[in-house]
């Protein structure tokens, strides 16, 4: 624990590396001043594994903290050094921005904040900030190098695990239209961002972030919500809500708060935030004008935009796709319009009987987002609700004019991506990337799983992961994650942290199949780990150490146990694992030469290949007699 | 809890029905003796939704057990009626079955199992009793009839649920070359079983069960194991083990009991048990030879089956496709043989440097199953036990010898499937069921996961529940779950209810993504009561409705919240639900006539497609203009 001695404990935050694990830096090359932090894993046998680490300077014990200055603004001279932004007297926030509440309270809530609050600043006149921007001038940024240099990890201890030529071809990924290169070069990610097929999430007035890109040649990336407590909050509890998401592997956080305090607990979260940070205005907006949809206004809404962007907020999920035609598409749904937003839309176009403002304003909406860098996330307000409503008319009509609102918000440099379901069975799970793809450019798809069945209420972060996982492969950028408590209730820390591991499973999933670089040497440090009894090394390779080593001590509990060549499961007196070692010597003995023997075989198969006239499959007996 | 009063509470089993449900049986037609059982959920409008039920008698609080005594043996009169069977004096049984051990336990153990000894049946001289026997002759026998009644379920209240033709359309499977009727016949279960595409696991000597069918044509189904305890086990406590299982829905049990009193334990289980239970016979065959693979021999294994056979065991793991040629082929894996059974015999195998056994007395094998009809589940004793050996030669050499084994199995009339992965990454699961259908003739597919990464421990069951669901969907027929200690530890009743339904969603998304015709209607009942915000409705249709309305609870613990029209995620003042009602009447307001306005809008739809030329995906501007 290395919160500040005076801090009570229950405000500590989670501060202990994970198992085995230290925090390292990599430097910039174009760059010299980044330092892109990795988790750096020692093994028992000398060996070192490193991994993408989303944890910030929490998990670094060297890295002082005090979450009431909030952390160091790494990117401010990256930002200050490109001269196109100027500090402001930023919008005076108003009472109203934290909801009617209990004065006082609010007066000390915004006391405990008062060291967080930051000048705004914004894009110089007929300036515009944006990665995207910069990325189609031919500029590589900072952050570009960054990201790059953080999805390429290090890639020499992997070598090792990669080296296999017959193991490389046999398990070499299919990508599905995926176009990852070897090595991601920073011109690479410049590239990418240049033609919208990525984004890197990053207002300036986020200046503690450290940068990340979504996008479908990249890592898949998962997204943790988080939403404020009742008024009894302090700082504390509300980072360290943000601290746990990004200790287990959290891409990005989204603030879903509502009601009291959220303008508040916004710059609690945003000035310790290592990574970006999403929110949906509207629900800001809505609390505004009391909870009553139909009195929101097109000003109302502008001024909470700014508000946020001058806070720091990195993307915005906006349901300009709510079209006032496409509303009565959802009448005969079994689940009608399930996404909040979509709903307080829909509310607010019925009412009025007029379009969507969100999409009537849509180019004054990207003029804001310009001048900070505030990223697009173009919400599913149709999103289905159900299985019997995946891709009805409503969904699908509403793609297709995110499709054409992102061409709009490209015009502007705008970065951009575009939300996804909800609920699909796997086998309509394609349509939806092929739709998005075809519709949105190659636009990121972020995706809610999909869940793929109804009937899991309380397992709903399993039902999602399955689909997740799919559509990962498929091609979606970035996961946002269920946990057991959707459809029940609000999550708490344990389900926000099975929620978490289940996407990164269906995210690190997707990253095998779709053959990302790389991906596999973990699983095959882990796997090596296993078959040597390195039993410290499985753990702390595992995406939960802590859980993987509970697991083990409640049957075997010693620490003895831990360096034991056998495990629970068979004993000491019989283990597969160790006759294995004796099958080696076997074949050894049988003067088999592995290598020439493999050589061999290859051939041989080849060569029948052809005989069979290139037919993929070989007839039994044929086979049969290469066996024996 | 209806245990007999006698027993002390520790040694009750679990009783309760699942929520808002009771048994009810439905009566056959060829044979009106059968009465197949289904749980009927009472929800709170008055409709009744009834589910395939797995639980056996268990959950009927009108039926007495006694574990002591067994369950009754509703199929010794279908047996019986056959005219084929004898009952004969068994073999002896030796100490050595249950073995080296303390005797005075020993003793006692058999004492409490006295009343579960039955006279065992076989085939009378020449004789064959297979269901496929049957069914190759032509027979429909009361087995088919059960299973034909039990897939189909109660078809009445599903209509209202399927009856929408839009819906239906958009929402029809990919059965991925599977072939499943609208109406399952008990004709069609006969043919499935003469051409081997469906087993129904049901040893005369178990004339307990109530017969289920595995095939790719039938509802996905799933596997749990469970292992005996330590010398202090009861019945009872072996026979909860069993009763848990079923509960949440194991289809089938496999009790990989190794050690001691694993003849009596088995004699426990089968007796009470409604579900076909399945063994690895060398599990027990290695225990006489003192745990030593080299002293195993044909004659004790033998054995070893007849003493199975004899008990009642549904299904056998034979792993006789692990051949002496194609051990060397795993030298080179990143962790060898991990199948305990393939290690064993890989052992036996080199140190004898003989073929296996099994593989040379594969004949003889099936002369002692079709006398029982024992089915065989031809182990995959070669699997991948990480990614890196996935698809490896190894693996599909074995596959391929499994392949010839089933036509020989065949030949005898003995019923067949095929085990299969491990460790596979998504982007190479449909290969593994390509090459199983191909080569072993669409045999049922029996696969462990697959796992789809290996760096989940502690969270096995997620990551393999993806590969699980895909693999179903794909054609596998019964997939064997997965618990969160898998690679750890044992699993404890928690375990095996997670990993239960973790399989429970793999196996369900796979019938919805194959378009088993009525699989999707427990789903939409399940979201038009979450829709109607009938929270009992909801988690009484949920796969486990206790942890559902514990979590509700959690955050609204009142009972009037079960009736309320809002939830803790957004709070009483805004509820997307329930702006859905005004979007109704809105549409309804607007003069909108729904199925009009459908049946225009797919009209318009069809000619825009052909005016397109038929292309799949039409122009922004133009669905745009539709929209509008």
């Amino acid at each position: 624990m290395n919160a500040p001695e005076s801090l009570p404990p229950e405000l500590q935050l989670t501060r202990e590396p994970l198992p085995g694990s230290r925090k390292v830096h990599v430097p910039g090359q174009l760059h010299p001043q980044i330092r892109v932090p990795m988790r750096e894993v020692q093994l028992t046998n000398g060996e070192t594994v490193t991994l993408y680490d989303t944890a910030g300077p929490y998990t670094d014990p060297r890295a002082s903290i005090d979450v009431r200055r909030g952390l160091p603004a790494l990117r401010a001279g990256w930002i200050e050094a490109r001269g196109d932004t100027e500090a402001y007297t930023g919008r005076q926030v108003s009472e109203v921005d934290d909801g009617a509440g209990n004065a006082e309270r609010l007066a000390a809530l915004r006391e405990q904040a008062a060291d967080l609050q930051r000048t705004p600043r914004r894009a110089k006149a007929g300036a515009n900030v944006t990665q995207m921007h910069y990325a189609r001038r031919g500029i590589v940024t900072p952050e570009m190098e960054f990201v790059a240099i953080r999805e390429n990890g290090r890639r020499e201890w992997m070598r090792e695990y990669l080296a296999d030529a017959e193991r490389e071809a046999r398990l070499r990924g299919n990508a599905m239209g995926a176009a990852i290169p070897e090595v991601i070069t920073p011109e690479f990610v410049r590239d990418e961002v240049a033609r919208g097929r990525a984004i890197i999430p990053a207002n300036i007035n986020h200046p503690e972030i450290e940068p990340m890109a979504i996008g479908r040649n990249f890592l898949v990336k998962i997204n943790a919500n988080i939403g404020n407590s009742a008024v009894t909050s302090s700082i504390e509890e509300e980072v360290e809500k943000l601290v746990w998401s990004i200790r287990w592997g959290g891409d990005t956080v989204m603030d879903l708060s509502t009601g009291r305090n959220i303008h508040t607990t916004r710059d609690w979260i945003i000035r310790n935030s290592p990574v970006p940070i999403g929110t949906v205005p509207i629900y800001q907006a809505l609390e505004k004008v009391g909870g009553v949809a139909e009195d929101l206004t097109w000003a109302i809404f502008r001024d909470t935009l700014i508000e946020q962007a001058e806070q720091g907020v990195d993307y915005f999920t906006i349901h300009a796709g709510v079209r006032l035609p496409f509303i009565p598409m959802t009448a005969r749904r079994r689940t009608g319009i399930v996404s909040r937003g979509g709903s307080i839309l829909a509310k607010w176009c019925i009412a009025h009987h007029q379009e969507n403002f969100l999409y009537t304003h849509f180019e004054e909406i990207c003029e804001i987002l310009k001048a900070y860098d505030v990223s697009f996330s173009l919400g599913d307000g149709l999103r289905p609700g159900s299985l019997s409503d995946a891709n009805d008319e409503a969904q699908f009509a509403e793609l297709r004019t995110l499709g054409e609102l992102t061409q709009i918000a490209w015009k502007h440099d705008v970065q951009t991506m575009i939300e996804g379901p909800g609920h699909v069975p796997m086998h309509m799970i394609q349509a939806n990337m092929t739709e998005q793809l075809k519709h949105c450019h190659e636009a990121p798809f972020y995706t809610l799983g999909p869940l793929t069945i109804d009937v899991a209420p309380g397992y709903d972060h399993i039902a999602s992961a399955i689909g997740a996982a799919m559509i990962g492969w498929m091609g979606t950028a970035m996961l946002c994650y269920v946990t057991p408590k959707e459809h029940l209730g609000l999550p708490d820390r344990d389900d926000v942290k099975q929620g978490i591991i289940a996407y990164k499973i269906a995210a690190h999933a997707a990253d095998i199949a779709k053959g990302h670089p790389g991906a596999r040497a973990r699983d095959d440090a882990l796997s090596k780990a296993r078959f040597e009894f390195r039993w410290t090394d499985q753990f702390n390779l595992g995406l939960d150490p802590e859980t993987a080593r509970d697991f083990h001590d409640e049957t075997l509990p010693k620490d003895s146990a831990k360096v034991a060549h056998f495990c629970s499961m068979c004993g000491p007196k019989f283990c597969s694992m160790k006759i294995t070692q004796e099958v080696r010597e076997y074949a050894a003995q049988q003067g088999v030469d592995e290598g020439a023997a493999v050589a061999q075989g290859l051939a041989a198969k080849s060569e029948e290949f052809k005989r069979a006239g290139g037919e993929i499959y070989i007839p039994i007996a044929s086979s049969n007699d290469q066996g024996a």
